[in-house]
């Protein structure tokens, strides 16, 4: 179907089009529609889990252990299962391919995929920056600006990965951000209070940052995974994880050197309980990379909204609490949002075509080309 | 235009589709525009001097007269208002045509538009039922409830006027029915306690009936108004009005017998500024008339929010009110909903020239027919 495909409507050839970021999807697109389904059932699982094993490693209602250790176990918990996986994949090499495990392959793979160590780096700052918005924000403060993360993550990915949205879906994101600022209205009794988060413009600034890292972070590594798309997503990972082992090492070390400490153990106050927690929190780790590599980052904002509302039913459900009118109106946006977002209707080609039919007579004369070349693209997606 | 008209892709005859409604709307339409806008920036206006007219109405708070006798003094005002109306038309008809007051065609216009009686009916019993519903909810519920009457509306319109709604659109009414919520949320304070509205089954009874009866009144009257294009606006309108007045007489004579009262003054309790208002309230029924005649009814649902949502801009400027989370995240809500309401992309003869070019192949050219004709369609409405 390379070159003249013909428009359905018309028989007339057609330009063929070279987005290759659309290209990359189109063609994969039979193969990872299982694939979402399955990622989307795995991290709403994680998700869901992730509340009660909180509850069962508190200690008598607090956590023994501390919060930056957890980050440090985590990245290694990835490691290890990024390496498990690596040797389970060469394990099932048929005879004759190069071996996963020989050292060219792997270090060939490294210099390939450098840029890894740009999201583990953000990642690394981001858990830093968590802690220091808590001095200048109340935690209700910070759940609400981070729904901005929506937005910007879609601003990045246009930026980096040269995505386009159309208008439609650029209101769904919108919508999915409100979604869940509505549903967030009723627990932090918010509501009523004006619109008086502390705006300072320093307040302006941190905003700015606690907000793009993390973004950036999620965009990036999903432009870095896909990047090398032919690097073995197992190898891919345990470079990412390697990388941000060593920031969150290196910045343990730091923060323990410039508060004059001697060194902690990594290890107290953790129980089987935490490390149940800490291999979750490994496990939607390595998921994340799943969806940047086979998805995106939308789908991954999407899935992590929807676990949430999973959980949020389910604990009605199981404690007998009462669903709240923010929780009914938050979630049926998020629906509303989710199937705007993924309708075909609103994808960017679709949109293009169908601007073009409705276009005055003369436009339609003058844009004829560029009209049939859009559909061809069409035509060419769903072949 | 008729007959054949060409693809503008294509250059393909197309047989011509004749679905009345969309046909009468698609001949109007370049006309409609700027009397759109028209109605919009009029209704706007009135219901934005409403507040104002209702705080000069009041005397040490509280008003001194029968709500009863607002409810019709506005129909009587309203039917000499149409009166007004016919006599100024009548005077500037050219010679020669038939006068619209000859008895006539003052019958057979009557005779045609019998079915205005219906929503006259309708808003009559309304306007009881208003007084009812206050006395099983509380003001804040019926306030909410009523929101339902956005959804109640559009199945009316598919029922009553065949209308035709796309997925898109009916997304946009729910968003259009939680956004106007979602801002309610903060005046009702609501937003904190659970979903537990007085749900005894006596009171679903009362609900359906109370979103039910207004919003069947505005379809109805949009269908009587409809079905006779070709009576004058105004001569229509003196019709409803007058059955209005009789049957809001009727209820009151009634309802002063049953109470055995001695009868009462009309105007007791009125003064000047009352009479803004209800020279305001008539106002806002006769532009209602022209919504439902040359627009529909959901613009003039939309165009009621955007009114109600400039009254709050504004008098957050005036009074230096903040403006509440509720509110921006509600007035957002809005307006992605009405875009998406009356973009083109998500109109039904567009969505289905898309999904034809999205069909795979052997579908195509099974329905290529139709598919012209979708196109025509669409062709036809634009010119």
């Amino acid at each position: 179907m390379k070159g003249g495909i013909e428009c359905q409507t018309c028989g007339s050839k057609a330009r063929p089009i070279s987005v290759a970021y659309d290209r990359q999807r189109s063609i994969k697109q039979p193969r990872w529609r299982p694939l979402n389904v399955l990622l989307v059932m795995g991290d709403c699982t994680l998700i869901g889990l992730q509340p009660i094993l909180v509850y069962i490693s508190k200690v008598d209602g607090k956590f023994l252990f501390s919060p930056v250790s957890v980050n440090f176990l985590t990245e290694f918990m990835k490691v290890v299962f990024a390496i498990g996986m690596i040797l389970w994949q060469a394990r099932r090499q048929r005879p004759g391919e190069r071996s996963l495990l020989s050292p060219s392959v792997i270090l060939t793979a490294a210099r390939k995929n450098y840029l890894l160590a740009v999201p583990a780096c953000l990642y690394a700052i981001n858990n830093y920056l968590k802690f220091i918005m808590q001095l200048y924000f109340n935690p209700a403060t910070v759940k609400m600006l981070s729904n901005l993360k929506v937005l910007v993550i879609a601003l990045l990915l246009k930026a980096i990965m040269k995505r386009r949205f159309t208008v439609m879906q650029w209101e769904a994101l919108t919508l999915l951000l409100i979604g869940i600022s509505v549903n967030q209205l009723h627990t932090t009794q918010q509501g009523t209070t004006a619109l008086a988060v502390p705006i300072a413009s320093v307040a302006y600034f941190y905003t700015l940052v606690f907000v793009t890292v993390p973004s950036l972070a999620s965009v990036y590594n999903e432009y870095a995974l896909k990047s090398q798309f032919d690097t073995s997503v197992h190898l891919q990972n345990f470079f990412l994880y390697a990388y941000g082992a060593t920031f969150n090492f290196v910045a343990i070390l730091v923060s323990t050197i410039y508060q004059g400490g001697t060194g902690f153990n990594l290890l107290e106050g953790h129980s089987k309980a935490t490390m149940f927690l800490i291999i979750n929190n490994a496990a939607q780790g390595v998921l994340s990379s799943f969806f940047y590599k086979y998805a995106d980052t939308i789908l991954k904002k999407y899935s992590s909204t929807v676990a949430t509302i999973f959980t949020g039913l389910a604990s009605a459900a199981l404690f007998g609490h009462a669903l709240t009118i923010n929780f009914v109106l938050g979630v049926t946006i998020v629906f509303i949002s989710m199937h705007q977002f993924f309708s075909s209707i609103s994808k960017p080609q679709v949109e293009d075509t169908s601007y073009t039919h409705l276009e005055p007579m003369g436009r339609t004369l003058d844009k004829k080309d560029s009209s049939i070349g859009d559909l061809a693209s069409v035509a060419h997606q769903e072949v």
